[in-house]
């Protein structure tokens, strides 16, 4: 147990919720210090407060920059309450005991929200306030630092079950979660220069987050889980849900997933369908319900139960297509009224508008149990100078463009990963598997099953070279006509002969898409 | 530009590399104050100092607790030079600038191996530091900030380039890492809190990395790559490696995937061969030679220059047998002599001892665009007492131990996964499909191709209920005679129906275990 609390410093952003603690402060005679804006609050409401210039006999300056910044504050945080030494000191300079730190910061990324400019940007990083945040912690074998103004009410009820005190395991929480304010605070800065130098690999990089949602659990019943936002500029994720049950921690990995494809595609209407984190259909179209159809015909199997994506406003009749089949998850960019009313119906079905959605990041990261990859995002598709046409017959113009799109889908497939498209379709995915026939002979048995009429004249991409020419052999007995994939195997002749005995098409693109 | 530095605070943690800095501080006739060891450091070394009690007028106090937080020390850095209210109150003071602040912490992690007492670790946490660091860096307009001794030199070629002067670039880039720096200090603090108090999901959640390799590019040549370390305990991943070439992105990814399983092998010699993440041969043996070319059997053209994962020391003759084929990373709980030996003809082969790795995190993390999911590891196999014996015929003890092994792997399958085992070694793995069948389809395929002679009899597991019967059809024709699968279906009747139909044993084991 603590001793009990006799002067509390306050200085809050956020003036929510102070008037209960401030009454619970006066209930136990604990005098109050503060400065400006937090001082005029506390003074407002009808309570007593000494001005903290007052308190350390040293006039605030340069703005506020200087006012915390003193040692009769900081030595009232931090001094050992049970070390004698430090006692007499305090004694010896007339230093009193500050029990209690209140404080919470301007958050920072309202400060982004406002300006652009860098020096407004930095005039609004905290200095003391962090300082004080972090001796309190610091120092919570004796002190109570709060930094969160839902936490006022838990405070009242300790200080109220042990008489004035508090208990250690009450402090040792708010110090925790005081380091993680901090921690987060400082993330968001640093990222903030990172982003402003142009540095993507920094020697130190933190990653920040703040829950916004628990879930009912991971990705599994047995595993607990929480989302949480990353974002320097938003509080919410925008994905904007309408109707439905909560999302579950699989439905978000599908929702990212899926996310992702759609937006690789900046024209066309385009609709995607993930199950297990895989796409089972993707396909742009100038007509948004022929990319919606073309998308589910591509595996309808798989779509069963998926999550879809759509780049445009869902209208009635694409509705109810929808509503023939079952998905746990629709986005789009709008719903008509018809086609929501429609939706609807499907009580559990979650219905997620992302036309507010801002997908911005240069980089992926991939977390281990002690290490991480950070990587450059895979923004490429491939750079046509870099074409290389290796068959005898050479691809039109309009093919070449029907080729970047199936190589651009094979971009967002597990390694290895083969796409067979007609029409920027999909209408065969090979995806995960250890070795590229197995992923060749998974695509063509795919678009067998499905459309076997569209097999004829289809095109293949693959996010590799073919170490073998087994896997083109496998595509082209399926009546793939046009090729592209990466080259640069050892055996990229035999490759070539594979596809020139039997009159097909094939380009290199020097560009490789691994995505594990 | 600057105006010229004229005073620098210096306080470091580690004192390498002081001595060219303060001979150009002296160069450029720039007071240096300083406190305690870095104090009497550079007195030793025969440069001028001040005390900064003797600057501010003030006695350190509370054990060196209260030193630098100061006014006279945080006016100096954080004025804005060029506002004359900021000078003149300067000036009424008798304050000084402060255009160098110099200042690194003691590691958090180094107290962390030296003691696990609480109140010692607490003790250690910098205070003063961090705010005189933060100070400086919000203030870059016109202080300098080094954080890292690394960086001594950069400042003495920038201030000899401009005469005392320094750059705004290079200001700001000090001052980025800088608030890198407390970032990284503070989510270590936080996260310590977190495993002390056992919150899994804090409000405010930071992931810290200290990059450990520039990678020569990331998945794929055209995406630049770094590898962080994010450990509370250990300044190395503890991956030494003995030969071969650097490791890739790509080997990482493998080599991640490929412990993990490792690691869920407490008792027999067991191998793990991965290949795009996902296994491709797992078997468990009381022989560690057995162990290996069971591994590799199970899909030899998948395992072909994948990673190679060993809980045991690899011996001559399993390096005669790795040596047969190609690998690209060897992973083994050390290596005899002449096994080392042997391997290491192979040059570009990385060898890797993994005897001093510790894996311990309780999470995993998967990050997005904006986001992220935190969740519990998947540490469950199945609770034995679960177990629901579903089929007329039941498993006897030492099949459910097999059983056991076949569920445990099927969870480190990419989702849909499928694993077909027999004693104790995978025999065919189908992975990652968006939908069951196919899975079985593959799982039953690969088996056929390389050990039909160990179909009969076999075991498969899957990782989530087969929604239809269909799935467990396809694996009882390939020879499979037990199954194991979480259940739950709303067709599960249909399926043991299927199971009792063939005369096989199917055990429900209520725990699910997706992985994508």
């Amino acid at each position: 147990m603590s001793q009990k609390i006799k002067n509390a410093l306050i200085s809050v952003s956020n003036k929510e919720n102070l008037n209960n603690l401030l009454k619970t402060l006066r209930k136990y005679k604990i005098n109050i210090i503060s400065s400006g804006g937090t001082y005029r609050s506390i003074k407002k409401m009808g309570f007593k407060c000494k001005e903290i210039s007052e308190y350390t006999g040293f006039d605030e300056m340069l703005d506020g920059r200087v006012k915390t910044l003193h040692p009769k504050i900081h030595s009232g945080i931090l001094f050992n309450r049970k070390k004698g030494a430090h006692k007499k000191q305090m004694k010896k300079n007339k230093f009193e005991a500050i029990d209690l730190v209140v404080v919470n910061f301007y958050p920072f990324k309202e400060i982004l929200k406002k300006t652009t400019k860098s020096n407004k940007i930095v005039e609004n990083i905290d200095v003391g306030g962090p300082s004080m945040v972090r001796a309190a912690a610091k120092n919570c074998n004796d002190v109570v630092i709060i930094t969160d103004k839902e936490d006022y009410l838990d405070f009242i009820k300790e200080i109220k079950k042990h008489k004035g005190k508090t208990s250690l395991n009450f402090r040792e929480r708010l110090a925790g979660k005081a380091f993680g304010l901090t921690a987060f605070y400082d993330s968001i800065i640093a990222e903030w220069y990172n982003q402003k130098l142009g540095i993507k690999f920094p020697e130190r990089k933190t990653f920040f987050g703040k829950k916004i949602n628990q879930l009912r659990y991971g990705e599994n019943p047995h595993q607990k889980s929480s989302i949480y936002l990353s974002d320097l500029n938003y509080d919410k994720n925008n994905l904007e849900q309408l109707s439905g049950k909560d999302l579950s921690y699989n439905n978000y990995n599908d929702i990212f997933a899926g996310l992702d494809i759609l937006f690789s595609e900046k024209k066309l209407s385009s609709t995607v369908i993930v199950k297990h984190a895989n796409p089972c259909g993707v396909s742009s179209n100038k007509s948004s319900f022929k990319s919606f159809i073309n998308a589910q015909a591509s595996d309808p199997i798989s779509a069963f139960g998926g999550v879809v994506a759509c780049n445009y406003k869902i209208n009635s009749g694409i509705a109810l297509e929808i509503n023939k089949t079952f998905f746990e998850v629709i986005l789009a960019k709008g719903f008509d009224t018809k086609a929501l009313k429609i939706l609807k119906k499907k009580k559990n079905m979650r219905i997620i508008d992302i036309t507010k959605i801002n997908y911005k990041s240069d980089t992926t990261t991939k977390i281990f149990d002690n290490s991480f990859l950070l990587q450059e995002k895979d923004k490429t598709v491939f750079d046509k100078k870099k074409l290389k046409f290796v068959t005898k017959i050479k691809p039109t113009k309009s093919e070449i463009k029907d080729m970047e799109f199936a190589f651009r889908i094979c971009k967002y497939v597990k390694s290895n990963a083969i796409v067979i498209t007609k029409d920027n379709a999909t209408i065969g995915i090979g995806a995960g598997q250890q070795n590229r026939l197995d992923s060749c002979k998974i695509a063509a048995q795919k678009a067998r099953k499905f459309q076997p009429n569209k097999l004829y004249n289809s095109i293949a991409a693959s996010d590799a070279f073919f170490p073998f020419a087994d896997g083109i052999k496998t595509l082209i007995s399926a009546g793939v006509k046009i090729i592209i994939q990466p080259g640069g195997s050892i055996r990229d002749k035999e490759v070539i002969t594979a596809a020139d005995k039997a009159n097909i098409k094939m380009v290199f693109t020097s560009t490789r898409h691994f995505n594990h």
